[in-house]
């Protein structure tokens, strides 16, 4: 796990740290901030059934025990694991809701932030990881707390369709192919590799906003973009 | 299990029909299909970790020996869940690459099969099943069957960025995109509520054929798209 680097948006390092170097009085909150940061990280490579608390443990430098200190179970940390990334995109969704600008203005935002959440190292706990094995009420937690993320792009969606920023028929179907174009980064994104997490940010914003757009309708003026469409057409 | 509506897009029914009915000697094939799409339903709904080959067996009504004459393990039975899902996409593109017409036309009929394929019962496996779990022999093929398939269709908007039928910056991020999107059906779809798994694949293959379509270049003679998007544009 030592040698897996870690995503450029977040905090970098070795979470081992927290409980190391100079400054050794180290608060609670960031020493638990590195266990679910640890456990992201060996859930992601390893799979969540192939990761043992010995092997968090482990990578930490510390005892089992230590870890129980932190959180009762396993089961918990999967579920701090999503809660982390996932509350950036709940924050941008109450700031895009709050903030000015058409619905496909304030969805790129969204975007943007949801993007850099999937390529941090949550990434993995919130679109891999499966509903079963949190148990019910944890699971319901999820289940939730994801349904809302899905409601608040809706929305957005929505607005945006409203205010002629956005040009799809369906917002339903619309929020979904978003999310999971940007919830499948989690599965191809490594990070240290050809592409940063902002540059991949910066990428899908791009390229969903080109998807969104509406495009000129044809104006009963001179119908350019019949002409246009033609002269761009191939030659099939 | 048995009150699990299948997709409408699959061959439906109770596959332990396999063991029973009129035919009573149906054929080796049949029924290793039946144990596979049970399985594929089991581990949809359970997830794979908790669900054992004596569910399977019981969904179908047979004993677990009888499941072990047609496959040899659980992982086997995963990784041939991740095939009978796979196949008609590989399908998909080798039809499309020897297809006539530009690479937008053919990625569409590629975008179709893929959908419907993910809102089968065999989404479930191609899309949320962790590497890990299929040991590294299974593992390397599935690695190896998902890559042909991401190349494939990162080669279609290759093309169609060659030909002008598709105007994005970057290929290969654009394919990801746009698998992503289609993977994700396999975690909202539902067979049997409100939309079909055909209404769904005709819906994506809308959104994205207007996403990856060109848009109107602002003409040296009238630039009406400026006074378009001007006229579209929302009052911020």
């Amino acid at each position: 796990m030592a040698d897996r680097p870690t995503p450029s948006s977040v905090p970098t390092g070795d979470p081992a740290a927290a409980w190391r170097g100079r400054r050794r009085r180290h608060d609670h909150g960031s020493k638990r901030d590195a266990v679910i940061r640890t456990a992201a990280r060996a859930f992601d490579e390893r799979g969540y059934h192939n990761t043992s608390l010995d092997d968090i443990a482990a990578a930490l430098g510390v005892t089992k025990p230590t870890i129980y200190y932190y959180v009762p179970n396993k089961e918990q940390l999967l579920f701090e694991c999503f809660r982390a990334g996932l509350e950036p995109i709940r924050g941008a969704l109450l700031q895009a809701e709050q903030a000015n600008g058409s619905g496909r203005e304030r969805l790129r935002a969204v975007i943007r932030d949801y993007a850099l959440a999937i390529a941090s190292e949550y990434g993995w706990c919130m679109v891999r990881a499966e509903h079963q094995d949190l148990g019910p009420e944890l699971g319901a937690q999820v289940r939730a707390l994801k349904s809302e993320i899905d409601r608040g792009i809706r929305r957005l969606v929505q607005t945006g369709m409203a205010d002629g920023s956005i040009a799809v028929t369906d917002a339903k179907l619309a929020a979904f192919a978003i999310a999971g174009a940007l919830n499948w980064i989690a599965h191809w994104f490594r990070a240290g590799r050809s592409l940063s997490s902002a540059q991949v940010a910066d990428s899908f914003v791009q390229f969903l906003e080109h998807g969104l757009a509406p495009r000129p309708a044809p104006g009963p003026v001179s119908q350019p973009s019949r002409v246009r469409r033609n002269r761009l057409k191939p030659k099939a």
